[in-house]
């Protein structure tokens, strides 16, 4: 087999069938392929797709160029939840401790913060003392331990998406519907589980602009899993705006515990409830979402979801006092606040703008080498349709540098849109899709 | 700038403008652009084409990305041709003595065969002591005694073309009109020289399978050589069979001889007289094609073009005997009769197949590494159209190695086909295609 030739049928739209995907992924794998050819067959794929069979052998394939984490000894249903990815958006805090309150597992591998949008392990590690590079055997036995366990990629799982990933970002070929499904599922599964919710963003400070291209994504997400023989649904939920009010890593901690606390409500306590209920019904814990949800509101009003938090913060190294006093996290103790220049009503409050405002503040990367400033960010006091008057705070930014603090003034002053007319109202779940099993969506 | 940024472009269907174009030729020639990039952007390429400004400003950027020959003491005007390749196809051992007979001067850089299809220098080569590598100051002085020189491509002409190719011909990129049109001509323009006619074959031994393919081609090297300034004419040609009766090196240097001699007739002669004819027209010359035509065999008749071919290799430091004597060339002494399994008419003659054959002997390379033997090839008896006999043969090959012949064997049943109804008669010359002045072209 010859890798010009896969490109040529690539090139011409024709389909790749399992043993072509198979041969492109060990070349990957091995070095036999050179970048420059995976890089025109990145191009090809791009520009003229692949069908959902070869999707899913791509996904098949780079999934097991690595390691495959494996429970057999654990019954029991494991379950994970990944989104692409959004601002002020720590649903992962919170559902992951709801969801293994009860008795599911959740073996999840989490990812950093890159350019405007965070990372559940960014914002753990601003926790003192919690470990997210966790060896094979010490993620084993925190899982046994919590039902929960929260670490890091290693280089051992899908080390070909790693590879593509590094290609794809600098040859313009990210954005393609059947690259990105690949990758997400291709290291989600890794994680051996067998059930999946994921959590589509759409809108400005979402990588997917449109509701189309979310919509496009999402079904492509539940076909791919379940022709693996997974159960997957996904969620097409709005990015418009930030989920919650806290931006930044300690501060998203921080909001974290005031939901898991059943001290905070709102968009973000709204969206981790219902991720978990999914993932609760399809766990098998729960026949309806109905059900589900009033579980998982029962779980947080008893505490059981803050003690299992604080139970993952101990078992990961971390300082479980945090949990009780907030103020234990490191927060930058100068604040400024941001000011409405008029009376009205928030027509619109950039997601994409407030994320490059906690990121110039030092919350986020700009490239994978930046280090993060745990201790910044922004709490917003008011969403979209909310009234705000004149020389009234809109945000109080958290800050350690005083020109990065107005660096990011600049930001908010184009993140929000202040105006008369009420505000259309955006639904927070655009669309739920679920799939069916496998030999009814593939072949 | 940032070379991502182009190949998003390109992607998304924009063009590139003059000062991108420049940054990736430049990235390319600097090597500061990774391979990996080039490719993906070259696949973008591949399928969602080039404008016409995009494909001139390729090829001058690639033009100026190595040295330029330049002849401003030498008055009048300098012309070359092109060809796409072909099947017993020397046409340019036959036209360049004539044109450089009338005083036109021909700066050809010429190159090698590859695959099925024969390559000037390599028959050259085939006269004993015959040198292509040339120095600048060697190919100058020939140039300016004989009116004429044929060399082989340096390392410093258009070396960003050398380098693209090298990676187009892995990446399944190499078949994309505006990248073969910016390709020829920048090597061509690098000759300096201010007239080009252009022979782009079409059938079964071309490049280029259909004659819409071939006619894109043909349109888009005469906008864009006149959009760099130049005047071109381009000639879609029939490639469907051979183009004379010889092929092999030395065979096709006997055959030119035979022609410029002025005792060879067929299809190779009208070609190698009509494509002399139009530099002769472009170079200012004549008035008209059929004044040029009828000096063009004037020169032949009187010995004119058999002296300059002479003096050629002589200057070149090649046996000039060669030129009167063709038993001095290498010839391969072994030779065996292809028959005729039954008489009819010759329907097809596959000249992919022919090429294939000579190939299968030794006379052309697999790969850019192989050694060819100049002795061996074939003569063919008969043309499509030819009435033959059964037992009678279609055509003689000169061999050095008894499983070779027979592989070459094999190749020619698959060439032949002999029927009963007089084939469809196929004109040798489709389309001629003429430049006009380039204000009027592009822009």
């Amino acid at each position: 087999m010859q890798m010009v030739e896969l490109i040529r049928k690539k090139r011409d739209r024709q389909s790749l069938n399992d043993e072509e995907i198979r041969f492109f992924v060990e070349g990957v794998r091995t070095k036999r392929i050179p970048d420059y050819q995976t890089t025109a067959l990145l191009m090809a794929i791009w520009l003229n797709g692949m069908e959902d069979g070869e999707t899913l052998s791509l996904t098949e394939q780079m999934l097991h160029s690595g390691d495959l984490l494996e429970w057999a000894d654990l019954p029991g249903s494991k379950v994970d939840k990944h989104s692409t990815g959004g601002v002020g958006d720590t649903t992962s805090l919170i559902l992951a401790p709801i969801v293994a309150s009860t008795g599911l597992w959740m073996p999840m591998i989490a990812g950093r913060g890159l350019g405007h949008t965070g990372g559940t392990l960014d914002k753990l590690e601003s926790i003192p003392g919690f470990c997210v590079n966790l060896d094979r055997h010490r993620f084993r036995s925190i899982l046994t331990e919590a039902h929960l366990v929260i670490g890091g990629q290693t280089e051992t799982i899908a080390p070909v998406d790693k590879k593509l990933y590094a290609l794809r970002d600098v040859t313009a070929t990210v954005e393609s519907i059947p690259l990105i499904a690949s990758s997400i599922l291709s290291k989600k599964l890794a994680e051996g589980i067998d059930a999946l919710v994921l959590d589509i963003k759409v809108g400005s400070g979402a990588f997917m602009k449109t509701p189309k291209q979310a919509g496009l994504l999402a079904h492509t997400l539940v076909r791919i899993g379940a022709g693996a023989g997974k159960q997957v649904t996904a969620l097409v939920t709005n990015m418009d705006q930030p989920l919650g009010t806290h931006v930044g890593n300690s501060l998203e901690v921080i909001e974290a515990v005031h939901v898991l606390s059943g001290r905070s409500f709102g968009d973000l306590a709204d969206l981790s409830f219902e991720l978990a209920a999914h993932l609760l019904v399809m766990g098998g814990k729960c026949d309806s979402m109905r059900q589900a949800l009033s579980w998982v509101r029962g779980i947080v009003q008893r505490g059981e979801a803050l003690a299992k938090f604080r139970q993952l913060v101990a078992l990961q190294g971390g300082d479980a006092g945090c949990v009780d006093d907030v103020s234990r996290l490191p927060l930058a103790d100068q604040t400024h606040d941001f000011t409405a220049t008029k009376r009205g009503i928030i027509q619109r409050l950039d997601a994409e703008r407030v994320g490059s405002a906690a990121m110039a503040l030092g919350a986020g990367r700009r490239t994978a080498e930046d280090r993060i400033d745990p201790g910044v960010g922004l709490i917003l006091h008011g969403k979209i349709g909310d009234r705000v008057e004149k020389g009234r705070p809109l945000a109080t930014i958290f800050y350690h540098d005083a020109g990065k603090c107005k660096e990011a003034c600049g930001f908010l002053e184009q993140a929000y849109l202040i105006g008369e007319a009420p505000p259309k109202k955006m639904r927070l779940v655009r669309r739920v899709l679920s799939s069916k099993k496998r030999s009814e969506v593939i072949h």
